[in-house]
């Protein structure tokens, strides 16, 4: 029993997953992705303007590495200090020595360091056109296996984050079109839920098809077939955890035709996730398949500091792969919210006075 | 003590070394690049003509991950069918399903795979120009530290191979630029020695400087000082195999600049590459430090393949990792080179009825 982890769905499957990784090896991955589907207005606050946002997931994987970003002069943060969620992942993985290794699955922007190239594209704009190609998709699908081979059999549980800004409204769409009942969550404290749901339906009307290769092209983002394969390969080897929010139980629902091992298949998020009352992740996991989703449960919400104590409010709530970052770094050392607080705090601080 | 195995050098320190290693964990990571100086006449095999040397690399990739190539219509091969190092690499790691991770040092061609990118573009031809930019020197470094504190931190050994035509000419250079006395390897049966020696001198004359970054900048080729960079981090924290002849001389040679952790370091060759009178590995490895040289008796010259037995008459010899790899399958599983040269065969086999 972890007291800062809630195991919602198939509880004593969950428990036991918990149990086998205790003290155990974690390799963090983190996709990084772009679609111009974030471009739309208010759906999104990853980014101030729209000219920064193809920066914010290059950054985050720089941020992660280097404690700063090459690619802009800041770290991601609103003007009034919520920082990026890739400070609560840097600080978890950092507490627990924990690896991470970043993967460019169609950001617009290169991050400068080294990553794992796929090739792909960015996403299209979801509200006037197909996101990508049929064959993008399974190019997708076919290097994250290949991905997942290599990784999967290196570490006792492959984390996977991601970095999508607008990336809640292609998992909307996803969802609809593949028949999953709910609502995606948002980085806002007001889920634009009626603009998101009108976009998903909107975009579902350009294709008829039931195959979900199709729908991912037509509604989805890079990110997911990517995952998606990265999940099919590791999770033959090694425990896999979706690092995410409703993003991931987008992955999820397309990795049904993808194929993964289920006992080796769980979603971590953040309490601010599963507290938020406008989704429903739970129940849409639920609606997918018999998999575990553990909501670490952060103190931010004890936090000093303003721009932390925004999570709690309902601002930014995950992203990144906070949750699954803090997740492995309390069942490898266990370290406890208050103690990620403590040094998420100081990272606060170190950055705001870079 | 391993049957298959000599130890050069510190020989106590060696068998420590392969002791510490027995049924461990390892990973194989395949450093791909590329010079223009392969295309002076009379110094590579590693390519029918000219116009296919470029592929070299990116096709051992694709091999190693799929079996077969796809950026070319064949496997690497000469006409008379002496195959790619690269068949007794895939031999040995999947025998003993130890995972692989190929990065991009600059390979003029992208292998058709997800590979960890470093954006370093191919060396030039060190006999008319320099190799490449100071600037570009450092990135590889820097790049090459990332990935070593990424990969190190997930395996009990880090192996690392490369494929680089031409490759050996840089080293030459390199080695003969730092003071190392002693000639390289080749992968035609007569090492031509003397061209080689020749264009190391002759590049030499180009500097003064006795910085090595400067030197490897000059003579060197993308892969030196990436594979330094990796060597520096993942020593830091496992075991590392230098797999490779006489080039990952240079890479040691380069690598006292850029640091690592003594204790944990080792080259890993083919005996056919110990075994050659021409060049001088062992000796030039003890000029350079402290630093054990396994030599890895494989049994080629048993085999009923005329393709295979040229390795034991001074062909091809060594290369794409083959000895680190057959050696990490020796350590991992117990595998013995006539095992080895059994599912060698049976490969060979596939591959020409493909």
């Amino acid at each position: 029993m972890h007291k800062d982890i809630d195991v919602f769905g198939p509880k004593q499957k969950g428990q036991v997953f918990l149990d086998q990784l205790e003290k155990k090896q974690f390799l963090f991955s983190f996709v990084i992705s772009y679609t111009e589907t974030c471009t739309i207005p208010g759906i999104t606050v990853a980014g101030k303007t729209p000219e920064v946002l193809p920066y914010t997931s290059p950054a985050d994987a720089e941020f992660l590495n280097f404690g700063y970003c090459k690619c802009i002069n800041a770290i991601p943060m609103t003007p009034d200090g919520k920082p990026t969620p890739a400070l609560l992942t840097k600080t978890a993985l950092e507490s627990a020595s924990i690896p991470n290794i970043v993967i460019n699955a169609g950001s617009k922007i290169a991050p400068q360091l080294p990553c794992f190239e796929t090739g792909l594209s960015y996403g299209k704009n979801i509200l006037i056109e197909p996101a990508m190609s049929l064959d993008d998709v399974t190019h997708a699908v076919e290097y994250g296996r290949l991905i997942g081979r290599s990784l999967g059999s290196t570490t006792d549980c492959l984390v996977i984050g991601e970095s999508i800004p607008g990336g809640t409204t292609t998992a909307q769409t996803v969802l609809t079109s593949l028949g999953i009942n709910g609502t995606v969550s948002s980085s806002m404290q007001e889920n634009p839920v009626s603009i998101k749901q009108k976009i998903a339906i909107d975009a579902a009307k350009r294709t008829d098809s039931k195959n979900q290769f199709d729908i991912v092209a037509n509604g989805g983002d890079p990110m997911i077939p990517t995952v998606a394969g990265i999940l099919s390969t590791a999770s033959a080897q090694t425990k896999v955890i979706l690092a995410g929010g409703t993003q991931m139980a987008a992955v999820l629902a397309f990795s049904k035709i993808t194929g993964y091992n289920k006992d080796n298949v769980a979603l971590a998020t953040t309490s601010y996730v599963t507290d938020d009352l406008t989704s429903n992740l739970v129940e849409m996991v639920s609606q997918i398949d018999d998999v575990p989703v553990f909501s670490v449960k952060l103190a931010l919400g004890n936090s000093k500091i303003d721009g932390l104590k925004a999570y709690a409010n309902g601002f930014v709530k995950e992203g990144a792969g906070a949750g699954g970052a803090s997740l492995a770094a309390m069942l490898k050392i266990g370290i406890t919210s208050e103690q990620l607080l403590e040094l998420t705090e100081k990272q606060y601080r170190e950055i705001i006075s870079q």
